[in-house]
């Protein structure tokens, strides 16, 4: 019984999927205060030219450079499983499959992006790289990025992290990051905060400003986003393409793919590869799968809003609960977004996606179930598909379907063990988010124009 | 330039290799308290019959079974990886491969064997197996391989460490496993020790003693210890065959291989393969790497003497510092061990293997340089094995020799940061073990016969 299903590494994608080229509507433009359009030139502050021409590109295939290849081919292409003790402890004659992106140096799928944006700005001159980080997947990914092309990289880390995940932001120095605990004093946001409340502890929205702000006003200095925006997508459909491949090795495609959704990089990457079969007649269904204490899709408006809390992006036509609904601090700490990747949103809303919320525990009672069968203890964030994936097998064992379920376990849980420990502890809670908390952030919507 | 090399699941090694077939000299015997040779009906207590034959086998292949095969290709065939990275960083000649066994859901190669163990142990009928852990490597890998067969898993982990690691022990839970804080009240040997210290923080020694006394005490209960042994190092040579087969699949065969040595898993686990064709002639030199604050076979003395702190195992003749020696508190807690393999020990007293100690502030300086070219942050274990490559590829850089080096990157440094922190923060020690305190230790070896 085959386990593991490889690809050589001359059978890694040589390009990027672009599922703007297959989508039935182009997308909806980024609009600036003034209710325009806005337009490339406006991003080139703070990202270097290829990113942009990715970010409204409408190719359906971009090149991977051969310089990216080659650092992803530290860790790439990664593993595909079927979870053949996963069936078996679920008695279900589904057979399930999962992408295996928790084998990078940083333990996510992140650094396929990370280290691409990091070659497009090498490429462009730029210095250094600003970004932010939550519990700091995303700015390990950026460091490892950095230090493969030799560029410094400054991390933001919401403070609250800082100061309880000491481990990820060593693990940033290793790579030779420069990691502030955020709100700093070196930016005007930063200090504009701390102005109000000295001990801020922080929150993502205000770490982006810090980042955003510093690349903003400095020629050598650029700023790196890790989900939400298309070309982040775009670098992540490499998950997919190569998923497809290792499926059709055995002879499977999957009925339903399922990937946690945060920003949507993760879901993007493994799902937009399927989408471009299903835009072709194919039958395959594309599940996000989100906290039902953070529930954009499947309960949020599709509307313009800003991509950060303050306000200091363009406007974004996406699912949102309000830029300044304030997710409950569960432990999946990448789906606590209040919006969704716009390409992402307009599919949803036009149908060809599927959504489905799940509560906390359930997420971790699936987490264990999962290192129990399959071995690998995974990231908050991969628990959610993995519930999604179980809940399909379970049903599946009760029609007696045979359906072929594939997800995308997006990262390892080993920098997460104080909330398995939280969970066996009896302390993890079930945040359902009630309607009218969401209408009320729903009201501070901006006026578009 | 290729950068993984990646066997099958069909190419891996269905026999494991046993380097007694190949020794020059019979292996000695373990010894009694009365100086006699201890038979295989001693260890019956603790250990199930398929084990104790392969501890006391000289055939030179024993087949995997099937149903361990099954469980390790979870993750095996592990990666073999060229440092194309780290060679450019050194600017050296030499050509770097490392073995990458920090892959397994455990993160390091333990569960080579700790699942076999499994296996053995419930063919034979156990219901329970106990163990002792320090920083939790161990632990985490039994656990692992019960859950994998349906056997209880008990783990008496250091006192010390079950406050300050906390990670690993809610790792062990996540695989079902009863994690206490040794010494405990549940066994003689616990009990003995808080009479005299209510407040012990513990030792692996204390551990040790607890879960055998529980195996020899209840018929459905063994113990499954996780270095020295022949038989562990026996299942350990997967590494290396495996490794073997990936160089020549590459056209390349290495000058020498390194591998930390703490009890020897690792370094046999690796080596040994390679030490076949070194006793058929071939050059090949085998490096065992051990701190120099604990420096066994470069400062140790060959002399029998007790496997635990206490002396309950049989004699084993071996290179020692002393049973009651205490090394320092270095953070590759791995490579603290008084003793070493009976095989390596006398194979390496024969001249066929080689040695070399290291200091921890290199160690961990060649950990980051590693980390900063090939991604991957490894394990302090690991580091001593780099730190001796880093050498002989400076060295080869001075020579202008292009030496192929091959070393086992045994394990990932995901649950150490905090040492790295202390790295970064200058406050680790290098400790060189004084040679009066060697003498005074070794004084204390026990009298034969």
């Amino acid at each position: 019984m085959k386990t593991k299903i490889l690809l050589k590494e001359s059978e890694m994608p040589t390009h990027w999927y672009n599922v703007v080229a297959d989508m039935p509507n182009p997308p909806t433009p980024p609009l600036g205060p003034d209710g325009q359009p806005v337009g490339p030139d406006a991003l080139a502050a703070i990202f270097p030219e290829e990113i942009i021409k990715q970010e409204v590109s409408s190719d359906r295939w971009i090149k991977i450079p051969e310089e990216v290849r080659e650092v992803l081919r530290l860790w790439r292409p990664s593993p595909l499983f079927r979870a053949h003790r996963l069936e078996k402890m679920l008695n279900t004659p589904a057979k399930i499959f999962y992408k295996n992106e928790s084998v990078s140096p940083a333990g996510s799928h992140k650094p396929n992006t990370a280290v691409a944006q990091a070659y497009y700005n090498k490429q462009a001159g730029i210095k250094k790289l600003t970004t932010e980080t939550g519990a700091g997947q995303w700015g390990c990914s950026l460091a490892l990025a950095g230090q493969m092309f030799g560029l410094e990289v400054e991390v933001f880390m919401v403070k609250v992290s800082y100061g309880q995940k000491p481990y990820r932001r060593t693990m940033m120095r290793t790579w030779g990051a420069n990691v502030h605990a955020s709100p700093t004093n070196l930016t005007e946001s930063g200090r504009s905060i701390l102005a109000k409340d000295p001990n801020s502890e922080g929150s993502l929205g205000v770490a982006i400003s810090e980042a955003v702000e510093i690349a903003a006003n400095r020629p050598d200095t650029n700023y790196a986003l890790g989900s939400v925006l298309n070309h982040v997508l775009l670098h992540q459909t490499i998950i997919g393409e190569e998923a497809k491949k290792q499926m059709s090795m055995v002879g499977e495609y999957p009925d339903m793919v399922f990937a946690p959704c945060g920003g949507g990089s993760n879901f993007g990457g493994i799902a937009f590869p399927f989408f471009a079969d299903k835009a072709a007649g194919k039958q395959v269904e594309l599940i996000a799968v989100e906290p039902t204490s953070c529930p954009t899709l499947t309960k949020g408006t599709y509307a313009y809003d800003f991509g950060d809390a303050i306000g200091l992006t363009p406007l974004m036509k996406m699912y949102t609960l309000g830029h300044d609904f304030m997710p409950p601090g569960i432990h999946a700490g990448g789906l606590r977004y209040h919006g969704d990747s716009a390409l992402i949103s307009q599919l949803y809303n036009e149908g060809l996606l599927g959504a489905v919320a799940v509560p906390q525990t359930e997420t971790f009672e699936s987490g264990v179930l999962f290192a129990k069968s399959e071995g690998i203890v995974p990231a908050p964030e991969s628990t959610h598909a993995i519930a999604a994936v179980i809940r399909e097998a379970k049903r599946c064992a009760e029609t007696g379907e045979a359906k072929t379920l594939l997800f995308n376990l997006s990262g390892h849980g080993h920098f997460d063990m104080t909330s398995y420990d939280r969970f066996f502890a009896g302390e993890l809670e079930d945040y359902e988010y009630p309607d009218e908390a969401i209408k009320e952030s729903l009201k501070h919507l901006p006026q578009v124009g």
